[in-house]
C-alpha cells in the first residue's frame, strides 16, 4: 500500500528525549506518552498547517465545547516493529475511514487523507525508537479530534483540534475475563451514535461496568436496548461466539462499531475455512449452547485487546463457565493476526503499511 | 430557603473588570463570560480547597479523559435581579440534586452541597454587577464537571474538576420555532444516559439537528428509539402538548431529563387549575389532534429557553401549522414563572433563593 505524504508539517523537536526514563517492561496501558504529538487545527472552515511538537498540555477555555457537549471522537491503532527493525501500521485506511464516519455523525469536519496519513507517518517515524521489538510490544496510536470552540450554547463548534498521541504498550488485559450480559443498561440507541467512536459512548458505559466489576466481572456484553435479547458488543471490543465450529458475531449497524480487528478476524477465519455468520446472536442461544454443549468459546476483538478470550459469562444471576478448548479459535486467530501484524507471516491481504 | 455557606474558598480577584467593554444590549447566548470562575478539584478520593479566580483558560494533558471518553456533566441555571437590585437564584437545590444524579450515572464523584452552594453564592455575589435589571436579562450559570485525569484507557478518571462559569444573557431563542419529529435518529436508549445531563447527550444531537436545520426546522422533537411513536423531549428542552385544555408531557424516565423548568411549569399549571397529565404522548395523538382541532399548542421548556412556543411541526414530510391561541398556556405559564423568578409575583412555592 502506498501512502500519500506531504512535507508540509512544522516540526519542533524536544531538546532531550525522555525515552531513557521509561521502564518498557512495566507499562500501564495508555499511561506513558512519547516525546512528540501531532496537532492540526480546524477553524474558519478549513484545516490549518499541521505541527509535530513536544508532547505537552495545552490551554482551553472553560467554555470549550468539548467540556460541555462532548463533541469528541477518536481512533485506536497500533504500530509494530518487525525482526528487521522496520515499523508497520495495520490497516490505517480503515481507521481514517471510520474516523471520518464518526466525524460526520458528530457534526465535525472530516480529516483529509494527506493530513491524517502524513501526520501518522512522520510522527511515528520520529518516534520509531519507542516501538520495541517483540510479540506483544506495540506503540498504541491515539488519533482524536475535539471541539475547541468556546461558548455554552448547545450547537456544533466551528473550531476543532485533531491530534495524534502515541503510547508504548504491552498487552491490554491481564488475567481471566469474565463478562456480565446486560439486562438493564445499554450502550446505544437505534438512531443513536453507537457506530461512531464518539467519546460519549465510553463514559456512558463506566457506571454499569463499575457495577459489573463490583460483582467480579471485567466487562459487560451489551444487548439491544429495547429487548435485551440480542448480543451486541463489549465495552472496548466487538464480541465473537463459537457455536460448534461456526463463528458468530453481530452485524455492524448504527448501534455497533465497525471494528478493524473484527473485520480482520472475519477475513482470516474465512481464509482458514472457518464458517462465519454475521447475524444477530441471541442471549438464549448462549444459554441453549451451554446446556447442549454447543457453545465452545466467546472472545472479544479490538485494537487494544487484540483477541481476548472470555472464560465465562453471567446472565440472570447464573454464571456459565465456558469449556477450555484445545483448538481455540480465539487463540488460533490471534496467532494468525499478530503474525501478520509483526510481519512474521505473509500478509496476503495487503493490510500492513510500512512507516 | 437557607443555604449552608462556607468561607473556605480562596478568592483571587481580577485587577480590572472587563464589564465596561461588554455590550449588554447585544449578547449572543453563552458567548460572554464574567470576570471570575469557581474551580474545585477532586483527586486522591476527595474534593480539595475551592477557588474563585479570574476567568481564564487552563491547561489539560492531551490524554485527559474528558477528551477521549466524554466523562463530563453540566447544569444550566440562571440568576435574576429584582426591582430592589437584589439577585436571586431559582431552585438551585434541584440543580444540585440533578447534577449529583448525573455524577453517579457517569461514574463521577458527587459534589458536596456546601461546595456547590457556597461556590454559587460567593461567585455570584462577586459578579452581581453582571446581573442586569429588566425582564429577559439574566445571568446564565453553568456549573460543570469534567474528568481531568490522564491516560487513554477506557476507565473512569480518578481526577475531576468542578467549575462554575457565568454568562450574562438575553433570551435564548429568537424567531419562530418549527420542529421536526424524529423518525430515524434518537437521543437516548433505554438503560442509557438520557436522564443525565451528560455532555455526550448533546453532541449526539448535533448532526440530526443540523439535518433538521437544513430543512428549515430549529429543533428536533425526539421519539423513543424502538418505535419512534412516543414523543420524548427536544434538544435542550422538555416538551409540552396542549390537547383541548389538558397539558401533556412525557413522564421523566431514564431516557428523559428531569427538567427544573418542566417540573416548575407542572406545579404552576396545577395551581392555576390546568389539568396536567404526565404520560407518554404519541405522535399519532398530535396528528389526530391536528385533524380534529383538539391540538392547541406545543411548547418547549428549559432553563435557557424558559418557555418556547412552537409554531408547527413536521412529521412524515407533512408540515402541521399550529393555531394561534389567544389564551396560550405557554405564554400564561411563562409569564407566571418569570414573574416569580424576577420577584414580581409572590413565590408561594419557596423556589427563589437570595444571593
Amino acid at each position: 500500500m502506498s501512502v500519500k505524504t506531504t512535507n508540509e508539517i512544522d516540526i519542533v523537536k524536544v531538546a532531550q528525549s525522555k525515552i531513557a526514563s521509561v521502564d518498557f517492561d512495566n507499562l500501564a496501558f495508555g499511561a506513558t506518552f512519547t516525546d512528540h504529538m501531532f496537532v492540526c487545527d480546524f477553524r474558519e472552515g478549513k484545516w490549518h498547517k499541521p505541527q509535530i511538537k513536544p508532547y505537552e498540555p495545552f490551554l482551553l477555555d472553560p467554555s470549550a465545547k468539548v467540556f460541555h457537549y462532548g463533541q469528541a471522537i477518536f481512533e485506536g491503532m497500533k504500530a509494530y516493529k518487525d525482526e528487521a527493525g522496520d515499523v508497520w501500521l495495520f490497516r490505517p485506511d480503515q481507521n481514517l475511514d471510520r474516523l471520518n464516519k464518526s466525524a460526520v455523525r458528530m457534526a465535525m469536519p472530516e480529516i483529509p487523507e494527506d493530513i491524517f496519513m502524513s501526520g501518522l507517518h512522520q510522527l511515528i517515524d520520529l518516534e520509531r525508537e519507542w516501538v520495541k521489538f517483540g510479540l506483544g510490544n506495540t506503540l498504541y496510536i491515539r488519533p482524536f479530534m475535539i471541539a475547541i470552540g468556546s461558548g455554552v450554547v448547545a450547537a456544533p463548534s466551528t473550531q476543532f483540534r485533531f491530534m495524534i498521541i502515541l503510547s508504548p504498550a504491552k498487552a491490554y488485559y491481564s488475567g481471566e475475563v469474565k463478562v456480565l450480559i446486560a439486562e438493564h443498561y445499554s450502550r446505544a440507541a437505534n438512531g443513536g451514535i453507537g457506530a461512531a467512536k464518539a467519546a460519549g459512548n465510553y463514559s456512558a458505559q463506566f457506571y454499569p461496568t463499575k457495577l459489573a466489576n463490583e460483582k467480579g466481572f471485567q466487562q459487560v456484553i451489551w444487548t439491544d436496548d429495547a429487548t435485551h435479547t440480542k448480543l451486541e458488543e463489549a465495552g472496548t471490543m466487538n464480541v465473537f461466539f463459537r457455536i460448534n465450529d461456526t463463528l458468530l458475531t453481530a452485524p455492524t449497524s448504527e448501534r455497533i462499531l465497525d471494528g478493524v480487528t473484527r473485520k480482520s478476524l472475519i477475513a482470516l477465519a474465512k481464509r482458514e475455512g472457518i464458517k462465519v455468520e454475521e447475524r444477530s446472536v441471541l442471549v438464549s442461544e448462549l444459554i441453549e449452547g451451554m446446556k447442549d454443549g454447543s457453545l465452545k468459546e466467546i472472545f472479544g476483538a479490538g485494537t487494544a485487546a487484540v483477541v481476548n478470550p472470555i472464560v465465562g459469562f453471567s446472565y440472570q444471576d447464573t454464571y456459565y463457565e465456558l469449556p477450555k478448548m484445545a483448538d481455540s479459535f480465539a487463540l488460533q486467530l490471534k496467532d494468525k493476526l499478530t503474525k501478520i501484524q509483526y510481519k512474521l507471516a505473509e500478509d496476503t491481504f495487503g493490510w500492513t503499511v510500512k512507516i
